[in-house]
């Protein structure tokens, strides 16, 4: 398969997860939405079925969808990304790029679904946090150690769905971060996906998203929170690079 | 197969899918239904599962059950709509009707089986809520924005499916389903689907609604706000055409 | 098959649908369950599992956990009413005895397993309505309506199941239940089983339940609401017999 | 297969069974994190998707995570205890072993990942909670029959999937503990494993766990709450080696 297919395949499959992902938590913070204050396992849902849409739009390619998958499968030893592509320096680049892209315009048509719901919420953080993850208490340290647990869990099972004869296809991975979601979410938010988190955030940054009053002037001050922003790339890249060299053992 | 075991097929189907999709509307807003205030989530599962009947039941003729599907079939360029059935003229207009006239019967269903509840809920606005979406926000470019990207998920998904060896059949497009609902259904109650939304609203009209007073006079007056009702048909038919023309390019 | 099998099969399958089915009433209703006010969804996903528990469970006798859908099998013109049990007077019957007596027991353990909790709970009504189903708006005419039209619903969809090569097994009736729980429980509590609410309410009657005051007095009044219970029985046999015939027609 | 496969593959899989489940208490009873508060079905889902990733991960040595499952396979006189591993005395030992060593580490990773919430949660019995379970109401008798039914229901249905041609394969397993628990875990907070329940206690008591105000006294006492330990121990394994006896004799 040429690495063309697999770009535009990882491009729609990230970008419809980030669409459904993002746009549940728009639908649960935003003002006078239907399903506004609608729970925790609701956007937990909301996330897991983006992935289930996502895994079946992008079958081309696998599905990666996450740079930290891309980079399990690399540790663990893998030959192949998918059926037909090769492991290597320009294949690698190539999903992280698909992955990037898609994240970055599926958070802006979640953007353009919301629209009247963003321009009527005055808090600026709550707009931010339909783009990218945030910690509830803010430490470096354990907001790293959090998203490394949740990947490495994340892609630690995905690589071991790959070795059983499970029938259940993508909603296995949906279920998955169903579950992740509510058990290891509650700290940071759960990016467990480089891409997921700062392809959004560059969406934010760019977006005109400040509320503005009723006679015209910003009243809210934009902040893409670029300060925390490392924390769910490089967990996501430690923990997924963990998971595929314990399955290299393991399984 | 016969054109007239289609129509009874996607009657039957879209039926079914409208009586337990405005049921769980009607148990989450009417008076004293012991779902009431039940939450997002659940008005989601009532949807997915309404679904999920649905297709079961509609088998022989593919359940297309929503006109934006059978149009996303036709602009992918498929041959036919379900096997042994020839896309054409003719049998789209079947499937269009046997469509209409499911959701049409599906919604007086439900009527009948929350009657006392419709009888003791003096909000007028709430009944058509059950019957039909309506917008949060009324933005018609917005909602028509909003309606346009729920229906290309659905069916860009839907024709996705059609492409990898799922052997989930019905639960996909449930949890598809129930995943657009979570993340999009916000702004707009998610019609993604012009015969659940318009068949429901004549029923609306024509059902007799309107709350009564202890001395029998109309207190409610009913209003089954045709205004907006050419959005949740115009947005899902864009959304599904555009889906079905991407996904002969993509997959 | 032997008819005893049959028997034996039914009345465990019934009572593990039954004790999870209760059970999940008595965890929302009852004084200081840790699941105490969790919502109508909490409920339908309880019953729902409960049922894919018993399906499991009754696979020798095809379980059916349902009279209605024996009924349904029987007035489809089916030959057997699973795999080697011939259809007869006879063995609807067995199936008839087997379920009553299964959701007696099952709603026995329920009351085992929520033991302190039944002691703690002064309402009457509440302890009732973990035994068996009644109105949320009281109206004989209208309460049949809905337990026919849910009824029909479950035994037209299980008889299209056996037309489709679903390979969802038990999942699939377990997410239907929870679909008509969640879309028309609202007004009666969904029985849709005649033994589902005839057994555990003979139960009620005959379980000590009543509650004690610190001083040893009987302060609640038991009531097993007996004026109800004919319609939670008729209700669910002219849904099923009806879902019946109208396949025999449409499959 | 040898037993230091079957040990790391329990070990591995109990632990992610325990970071998830314990997660999700954490998530939802912790000061400040995400999930707080969401509610009894959120720990449900939780519990259930942490035995769905386990299933996946420890799929080498048929993933039994819990003495009561190993008991169960016991009783029921097979031979096997997963594909190549006869059943025996050093084999049901390293079972035993590998459900308790991961019970123990899983339940420390959640300490990790919620490190920070457990340092701003006061109520040192909110902390206990995440890693073992509690009554409701306290009674010895009444608590262990309520832990016998629910583990009874899991081991028994675990059988008889083995007898049945599902093809959900984890999915079955997890779909059950989320029934067992949104129906019998009110009273006692379903252990139904004896693994899942002791090794975090001693995990608990090791930890550093009290808390200490602002001028590092400690304020909260660490109390682990051993006089109840037994019961979620006895309770699942008479549970378990019931199922087996009866699954012998029905199935």
């Amino acid at each position: 398969m040429g690495l063309g297919t697999v770009f535009l395949s990882e491009v729609l499959g990230t970008g419809v997860l980030l669409l459904l992902g993002a746009g549940v938590v728009a639908n649960v913070l935003l003002a006078k939405s239907k399903g506004f204050d609608g729970g925790w396992l609701l956007i937990n849902f909301g996330w897991g079925f983006g992935v289930f849409a996502g895994v079946y739009i992008a079958y081309k390619s696998g599905a990666h969808l996450n740079p930290a998958v891309t980079i399990g499968i690399l540790t663990s030893g893998a030959d192949e990304f998918a059926p037909g592509v090769p492991v290597g320096v320009g294949s690698t680049l190539v999903y992280f790029a698909g992955e990037m892209l898609g994240a970055f315009l599926g958070a802006v048509l979640a953007w353009l679904a919301y629209k009247p719901h963003f321009d009527e919420t005055p808090d600026e953080g709550l707009k931010l946090a339909v783009f990218s993850t945030g910690p509830a208490i803010r430490s470096y340290t354990w907001n790293l150690v959090c998203e490394i647990i949740g990947t490495f869990v994340l892609v630690f099972v995905v690589l071991a769905l790959g070795k059983t004869p499970t029938q259940l296809g993508p909603l296995a991975v949906a279920m998955l971060v169903v579950g992740i979601g509510a058990s290891l979410g509650g700290p940071t938010g759960y990016a467990i996906n480089p891409a997921r988190d700062l392809g959004p955030r560059i969406a934010h940054a760019l977006l005109p998203l400040s509320y503005k009053g009723t006679d015209g002037e910003a009243i809210g001050k934009k902040d893409s929170d670029w300060g925390y922003s490392w924390v769910p790339v490089v967990g996501p890249i430690i923990g997924g690079a963990l998971a595929g060299v314990i399955a290299s053992l393991a399984f």
